[in-house]
């Protein structure tokens, strides 16, 4: 499955994703972010001085898990490859403000970099495990 | 960092975990978990039908986010080595269940086997993002 079903599409407006990289050791890591869903594809504002940044760049593979905080057992996970681009009029990282009534910007020092990172999920597990 | 601060000690008591494993096609792969924690070790049991279980046996790496529901942006981070070992008598499966008030061999079908992994953390990141 590529496509996130309907009975799942309500977590594309979540808050929180967790987002799982792979590190030079080949350790998962994982880390709580925030995401801007469009259709069944989810891109990040990341800056590039992070280690899952780095981590994106060098192996191009990520998987994002975004629970139903009101019931965990219900929850999407979406796994694939990604794509790395240049944000650098910072355009991206106001779209992704807009949703969160955040300045992104803020949590950068001078200098800092931000790419957008686009999840395509090559699959798709919706999962409702009931409590 | 590799031991629990104060601060985050209480997610270890946490019900679900988001558990990440590496896929053979070097991919992330990530499922909601049980879990139970003895000091700053986290073990799961795991039928061996499963995915994950195959990516841990493969590649005996994973992490573990404890995310607290009722704040997101607060959550733990374990990652590090796994140990997947038999729990052919079944009694690592009942400790869980004891946690969970649940008995995890109705998951099982006929002929399914457990292990127990067990992940000790090689490093810990207890993050705290505010709201």
């Amino acid at each position: 499955m590529t496509e996130v079903p309907a009975s799942h599409r309500d977590l594309l407006d979540a808050q929180v994703g967790v987002l799982a990289t792979v590190g030079s050791d080949g350790r998962p890591q994982q880390s709580a972010v925030w995401f801007l869903a469009d259709g069944d594809t989810v891109a990040l504002s990341l800056n590039t001085r992070r280690q899952k940044t780095k981590n994106l760049t060098a192996r191009p593979v990520a998987g994002l898990v975004i629970l139903d905080l009101a019931n965990p057992y219900r929850y999407l996970e979406l796994r694939g490859d990604v794509e790395v681009a240049p944000d650098d009029d910072g355009a991206f990282a106001r779209r992704v403000g807009a949703k969160y009534g955040a300045d992104l910007s803020q949590h950068d020092a001078p200098g800092d970099e931000r790419v957008v990172v686009t999840l395509r999920p090559a699959r798709v597990n919706a999962v409702d495990m009931g409590r």
